[in-house]
């Protein structure tokens, strides 16, 4: 495509759209704004910053940059970890930070209705007094917005038990690339009216539309739960026991977080945690939670016998704050720890079907060693979803890294589609994963996504170079 | 659309790609296929029956039929409920029922991979023994199959707990309207690489492409499960509890059924039942299941007392077999008996958000006091979503009764969009509901649809006259 210069003329109408406050086109303030959590060689400027107020600013806004090849990209919280809402073809960067109210709590049909740049867990600061949560939550709901969790498909740490964002949201509003202001989906439970356009506008990472208001669904809010940090001597017997705990114990827990022996390692040592891990191939930290208490130990109890039948080393129950910050602070600890070897790592995003986890362990360990590289696993067992991370060797040139870099992720990529997998569960595809899309998806459902862009964006101006190339 | 009149030399093709045995012409055979569930004046005869056993076979007679321009429609069970299964305007009639096999069970990721043509309720007899089941079962499910469920994200009676079929459909292979085979989705729990054509495709009842294949993820099967028939005095209490058992109580029942007074009494007094139900302006059947006997046990007791508390004349509990039988048999009898005093009937599946239930049912009964028929109201209360059902007056005409149908749906439709409402619940548009699309979805929601419709689909081949004009 080819866009056009942003010029004094349109800035001046966007002003006039927005109000001059709301058009931003300082150096120093725009730096903010041209990048994610993605490493800084992801980054790229854009020409103006807006903060628009309401969807008919933005739907002018996008019949503004129609006319005149101008592209959008829309921007939450800026928390994404693949790169989405870089301006990478610049142009006008729409950040919804001043679209962040509550527009209404409907207990009775038990929904909360907000705008997209609502911090997240601001939704169960407000609901928790009436014993309610948002279920779809991600691992960064203390500083993401509701509307990039939407934009993303965001997951999480208890996606086993409770699904993604996406299953939680019943109702959006949003502003289409070529202009229009729609509304899709409402406060029903059950909906086959037509296409369900609002399933395909969660994840679609902001290309087909800004969200200007969403309609979110409320769940009972677990009152106890108990964890359990499980050693296992290896990764297949660790993996093994998934399907055993759910179908054999009849219990769905709340999370199942897998830390292979490298992460388990190198996070321990880092904190001085005096876990009996030498034993240990890998571990699990299964989570369980209810509204009974009596219920929630029983399954605890059930868990841990499971586990001691089928391989398991040692169980250990954290049942109280204080042990279940202890184990959980291993699990999050473990991207610190490797920060300490090398700063310079690709944090990955990879899902095989749960059953093909052990079989992609030895994969793995082979392109670490080929390179030359840690590639430490860890991450969503429940789900099959690992953030493997590459993490460059302190040895190597930058030049030398980015060529690795892009090898191993190739090869990774290769072992995680032959086991079934795809490129990313929960992070998106953004900019980061865009140049790997061709060669592991097949020809006819790339060719039916493009098509899809272009029935809603026929200009290409909506986050240009994301999903679509 | 001009469609191309089926020639006899298109029909030699179809023989040669499917084999003569599986091209019917026979018309007092193709008379089946005319119809499904809906009113015969729906029905509408095919030209060539086929019934294919591949994909491939499927993706050559798309070719074909885009050459020719004929339109293809695509039939599972033929149990629907929306005549989306109708071939509106002729051509041919792709039956699924010889695709039925079982691919694989995978007890690893607790999924099972399917053909389109089985019967739902056989992949429940197949894994009932580790304790899984398919948890978005709809109420047919004795003699609908997978792929119509799956075609149009089918409900039932037990979605406020588990949701309805889309929510278990992790992967499909479907043929496109162009006549390619492509993969959508698979045995990843998360998956957000690029866009989800697959949720696209669940609920577009056949005018996107065809399903060959289907991956389905299963669940714990509750081992206890009680029942509840609650008495109130009228709508609002009775609408008033649901968020109340599920906020405060903090337990989501697996059903939450609702009659109103007419379902009520006509059902008794055909059934001879002696329930006390002369108090009663509604009542609710509430289940509730799990895999602990006492847990739930509790949850029964704690939600009778939440109706005691809140308003219900009285409660029953079933928690045995006999019991059980007696209570679902009146929910279950309620067409049946309305059937002798007419049957002459437009069975609806209007959805509101469930608080606006109690402000719907005065309108209902305004419009059915207007065009003196009968209306009564039931269905899933804990979705919103009732079979609302107009019944002829014995006395009018089938041309009157015609016209009544026809005003006293548009205004019914009229008040459920005042209250945030929808078309359909989970029986889908199909034929039956077409006409009302455009009174009642925005342009610009339409606009969308029909962009995605031509993407798909650009000589509007397939399933024609079914959500796109």
């Amino acid at each position: 495509m080819n866009y056009n210069p942003l010029t004094e003329e349109i800035v001046k109408e966007l002003e006039s759209i927005l109000g001059s406050k709301n058009v931003i086109l300082d150096k120093e303030k725009m730096e903010n704004y041209s990048h994610d959590e993605t490493p800084e060689e992801y980054a790229h400027m854009p020409d103006v910053v807006i903060t628009p107020t309401t969807a008919e600013q933005i739907a002018e806004v996008m019949k503004l940059a129609n006319k005149h090849l101008i592209p959008v990209t829309p921007r939450g919280a800026g928390s994404g970890l693949s790169g989405g809402a870089i301006p990478t073809f610049g142009g006008i960067l729409l950040s919804i930070e001043k679209m962040n109210k509550v527009l209404e709590i409907d207990y009775d049909n038990m929904m909360i209705v907000v705008e997209p740049g609502l911090v997240t867990n601001e939704i169960n600061g407000l609901v928790e007094d009436k014993g309610l949560f948002f279920a779809g939550y991600p691992m960064s709901l203390l500083t993401c917005y509701i509307g990039g969790n939407i934009a993303e498909n965001a997951g999480g740490g208890k996606a086993i038990k409770y699904g993604v964002t996406g299953q939680y949201v019943m109702g959006l509003e949003i502003v289409t690339p070529t202009g229009e202001i729609v509304e899709l989906g409402g406060k029903n439970v059950k909906d086959v009216t037509g296409y369900d356009i609002k399933k395909l506008m969660i994840g679609s990472e902001g290309t087909l539309g800004v969200i200007t208001k969403a309609i979110i669904k409320l769940s009972p809010k677990p009152k106890f739960a108990t964890d359990l940090l499980v050693l296992f001597k290896d990764v297949e017997s660790a993996i093994k026991i998934v399907p055993t705990i759910i179908s054999e114990g009849g219990i769905v827990p709340t999370s199942i977080e897998f830390m292979d022996k490298l992460s388990v390692h190198t996070t321990c040592d880092y904190l001085n945690e005096h876990l009996p891990y030498q034993k240990a191939g890998s571990m699990l930290l299964i989570e369980v939670d209810g509204t009974n208490e009596s219920v929630v130990e029983l399954d605890a109890e059930t868990i841990g016998e499971l586990c001691l039948e089928n391989g398991a080393i040692e169980v250990y129950v954290a049942d109280n704050f204080t042990t279940q910050e202890r184990v959980w602070s291993v699990r999050r600890n473990i991207a610190e720890a490797f920060m300490v070897y090398s700063p310079e790592q690709s944090l990955e995003d990879i899902v095989v079907p749960i059953g093909n986890i052990a079989k992609l362990m030895p994969e793995i360990e082979k392109i670490s060693k080929k390179y030359d590289i840690k590639m430490p696993s860890y991450g969503h067992a429940g789900d099959g979803n690992l953030h493997t991370t590459l993490v460059k060797n302190p040895d190597t040139t930058m030049e030398e890294w980015f060529d690795i870099e892009n090898k191993a992720l190739k090869e990774l990529y290769d072992a995680v589609y032959k086991l079934g997998g795809k490129l990313s569960g929960e992070h998106g595809i953004g900019l980061k994963r865009m140049k790997f899309m061709k060669d592991h998806l097949s020809e006819t459902e790339l060719m039916l996504m493009k098509k899809i862009k272009q029935a809603f964006d026929p200009n290409y101006i909506m986050n240009p170079g994301k999903i679509i190339e």
